[in-house]
Formats: structure tokens, sequence, C-alpha cells
């Protein structure tokens, strides 16, 4: 199958943005935002970021437009475009990349997304990059640098879900709710209707966890210049993640990354206000810990025992 | 060098855009935007689009973003905002790897643009993939489909150029004007002021030569409907391209691409001014053609000899 052939293939017959005034078809796409434009790009290659041991090509075309809309939510951005450059071996026959394509169609669908671009070449080992677009009202883009001492912060979902699935795949483990870790793992859903009920609250830090939430709460605190405290046993993690070993379980709740839950923080008057969004779009919430005045930015991880200090790595040391 | 010190390295210290509100450094870039918003990808991977062999990684950056700054060109958009991704293989070195930006760099600082995300991982071959972003005026993008019974063709530039540098540099070849060539491959100069200069024309027709006239001038005949006569005499090339042999010259001005010149109609009318504005914008441009209407779109090439078909590929057959 040639460049030309996949991209007519591929091609939405209809478009759901209004603001879309061209698409696929000529030299490049146009559209009209009265809104503030969001972008963001994400790379997957074959063998590094997955494998096709562990997943299908309709798990592949999700997962990395999964990423995608998860960096819009946690810019507080409506999804609306996204552009596919995708390298393809040659064995791949018309089935396998119809899969990929179904994959990010799914997860497009959900948010009314357009496909409005795309580029595929040949080459020895699968690799998708997405830019994806979207829109942000005016003074309401989430960053990294709005945490203020006094700040409760908060995560959304369950932590280490999609490392544990990763684990289950990659060695036939037996063990209670497979299924489960496993589609957490392969589909994972970004939160971006959270993020967009949160659009009257004035101030919301947030990061999407895309890399576990040692890296994400470090980079919160240095964009910032705050010091965040999470409290080990707040970390919400899910019913059945206790059958995994200690170790497990501190590596993959903390570093285990891409569960594209969101990490954030807000003032205590507005806490109340943000469980009650979560709430009505079904996103579970949970404080984690709260933000603290610093001369020196910082992530500390307090356990029952200890007051440890956490860095981007999950690596952690007394403080 | 990770991935994490790459971006570090090549985020800009400044930025020159006066509608981005956020750079790189957080989950997506945001910038708000007064005019309509053009979007396209472009995709380039080792041995197949460019060869170390015949490319230094200076040039390499350099071209992968002419390709993208082409394309807005022929939108009639004004470059604005690029996104990187690259697939960098193990054996790189640092050094490399600043050349591929300083070529980006290069042509990104003629034309204020900003490097506003990016995305580095490890593979065995080298791809770089951007997606570049400009603005133009409302209801004056220039479309494929916007090439009217009557109008004249034209062309910018000299065609062929760099499929002739290419095999100079393949084949050590021995001829006048070498290094032009070799420059018209590796730093091709996309026209993007003249592509500027015509914002007062109401309607002009554009296409970027990326891949060949035949393959361009078809795109247009096929989204207007019209039939598209090119006289084969007039189309543009270098003053030492006659040193090449008939054939090599026959398919390198139709077929040979990557050119990044542009491929217009627009009426007789405003010819006269089109001129002026290229003349400007030191941009050398020559009527090729004409436009017919036609029941059944197709490109049709004229010599001294005979009127033959011109398909996407160059293949000419008799009409």
């Amino acid at each position: 199958m040639d460049e030309f052939s996949f991209i007519n293939a591929i091609k939405p017959k209809a478009y759901n943005q209004p603001t879309l005034i061209k698409g696929i078809g000529d030299d490049a796409a146009v559209f009209r935002s009265t809104s503030d434009v969001v972008t963001t790009v994400d790379t997957f290659v074959e063998d590094i970021h997955f494998s096709l041991e562990t997943m299908e090509p309709f798990h592949i075309g999700y997962r990395v437009l999964a990423a995608n809309i998860s960096d819009l939510a946690a810019m507080g951005a409506k999804p609306a475009f996204y552009l596919v450059s995708m390298c393809i071996p040659k064995k791949w026959n018309q089935e396998a990349l119809e899969g990929i394509y179904q994959g990010m169609n799914e997860l497009a669908s959900m948010y009314q997304m357009d496909l409005i671009g795309g580029d595929t070449v040949s080459s020895d080992r699968l690799m998708i990059s997405i830019t994806a677009m979207g829109y942000v009202s005016k003074e309401r883009a989430r960053y990294r640098s709005h945490a203020r001492p006094g700040d409760i912060i908060f995560a959304t979902g369950t932590l280490g879900d999609s490392r544990a699935g990763l684990e289950i795949l990659l060695h036939q483990q037996k063990c209670k709710d497979k299924d489960y870790y496993i589609k957490r793992h392969r589909l994972p859903q970004p939160r971006a209707a959270f993020a967009l009920g949160l659009r009257e609250i004035e101030r919301v830090a947030l990061n999407d966890i895309s890399d576990g939430i040692s890296n994400e709460a470090n980079e919160i605190a240095e964009a910032s210049g705050v010091e965040l405290i999470i409290i080990e046993e707040k970390i919400p993690v899910s019913q059945t993640f206790h059958q995994f070993s200690e170790k497990q379980q501190y590596e993959w709740k903390l570093s285990g990354g891409e569960d594209f839950e969101l990490l954030g923080t807000v003032s205590k008057q507005e806490w109340a206000r943000v469980q009650e969004i979560a709430y009505q779009e079904n996103t579970p919430i949970k404080q984690i810990g709260y933000v603290r005045e610093s001369d020196e930015p910082r992530v500390l991880i307090q356990s029952q025992e200890e007051v440890k200090q956490l860095t981007k790595s999950g690596y952690t040391h007394l403080k």
C-alpha cells in the first residue's frame, strides 16, 4: 500500500469541528479559531514505547492519540484536530494499518476530533507521531506553574495500573482483575472531560501523568517554585493492586507512568467544587497531599515511618 | 544524549511570534490567533528521503523545515510555529544532533518561526517529522481548487535543479555550476515571501512543487475541474541545465520534485500585478501555459511536435 492510497483510505468523509475550513486534500489544512490554540506532539516507536507482543494495531493507534489528548487535557483544552505521521514497515498489510487507524478513530470520535493531515512513509520499524490541537478559553490554560502554597494536591483515577497491565502481558501472569489491568494499559482514558469541567475554576495547576507522579510532581514544584508534600498512603490505587509485591506497588504507583491520569493543585476554597465537577464527570479524584512555601522547589513523600525527598526518576532519599 | 537533555538544548531562549502565549516547557504550547491557522506535517526518513552520503546534518534539518514552509507558502500563509518529532540513532553524537537543529534554526530565523514543541526518541534510523503552523488572512488561503478557465499558469524559479544536484552528489559528476545545483538540492528556498506578497490578489490557485509539476498540475486540474495546458519549452530551467541528457532534462523538470518552487494559476487581468509582486520579492516567475474548460480534468503538455497528456507520475501519452 503506497503513501497516497493510505492517506486516501483514512481521509475522513465528513468533519466534525465547525471551525475547520479545509481538511485533508490541499498543501495544508486551515481552521479559524476564536479561542486560544493548544498544540502538542507525541511519538511512539515500536519496541521502545510499545511491542506488538503486548498490543494489537488497534491499541497502538488508540494509545498514541490518548497520549496527545491527555496532554491537551492537562492544559484544560478541548481536543479538536490531529495530524498523523507514520513510518510503516513494508511487511505490514492493509488490515494492520486499518487497525491502527480504527484505534485512533475510536478515540477521535469520542471527542469529535478531526484528522486534518498526514504523512506515511516506509521504514523498518513502526513509528507513529501525532500532533494534536485543541482550544482553550483565554486565561484558562492550566500551567504547571500555577501551584501556590496552601493548595491541596489531587490525583484522578488510580495509579500504576498501566504498568501492572504491561507486567501481566509480558509475563502472562495470573492475577485478580487481569483484564482490567490489561485494558488500563492498552486503552487508557484521558481525563479530558474532567479537565474541561474545571473551566469555572480560576486557578488550577495541572500535569498529566505520563511518566509517573514522581516526575510530574517535580515538574509542578519546579515550575511553581514550591514544595509538594505527597502522603504515600493516599496515592490512589486499584482495589486489587495490593496483590503485587510491595516493591512493585511502590515503583508502579510512583513511576509507572502512562496512566494518563491528572495530577493537580488547587486552593482549599475551590477543592469542594473540584470534587463536585469530578463527580459529575464520573472521574474518581482524591487529595494526596498539599503545597508548601519553600526556598528550594522539591517533592517530599511522607509515609507512616518517615519523610523522604522524591526525585523525578522516583528515587527517594532522606531529606 | 537523552530525550530531556536534547529538548532542553534546543529550547529557544526567546520567542519571536507575538501571538505565542506558552512555548516549550508545559504539557503543550499555547498561541492566540486572530488570523486563520494553516497546518501541515512532513516526514523525512534516512535512506528514503535523504542519505547521509549526500547531506550533512545541517542540510537535513534545513530541508525538512523547508518542505513545511513550502507547504505553508502554497497556502498563502505566513510561517509562525513548528513542532519537531525526531527518531535518532543511538550512534549519533551531540554534534550531529546540533547540526540538524542549526539547519532548522537557520531557516526558522529567516521567518521568525518559533519552535514550540518536540519529542525525541531513539531508533535505528534517523527520522524527522515536522508539523508547521502559519497564519493566513480570512478568505486568502490559496487552494488547488481555485483555477478557472482562461487563467494563465505560472511557475516560480527553475525546475529540475534539486534532482540535478542529487545526481551530481550521487555520481560525483563533473559539470558546470556544480555548486549551484548542489546548493539547490541541499538548501532549497521556499517561496514564502512571494506567496505572502500575493495577498492583494483575490483569487490565485497555488501548489508547491514537491513532487514535480506533473503531479502538482494534475492536482490543480482535478481539484478545479479544468484542463491545464503546459507548453514544454516554457518550463523554466537553469541556464546550464541543457548540459544534462535530453532524457534527464525532461524527467527532472517534470518529475524531479523537491525544488520547492510554486505552481499557480491566476486570471489574465491579474497576471501583470503578479509579475510585479514577484519582481519586488526577487522571485523569478514565468508563464508556462493556460487553463481551459474541460469535461475531463487533465493536464496536457504541448511541444513543437505534438500535444500529449501528462499523468501524475510524469508519464506522457498521446491524447
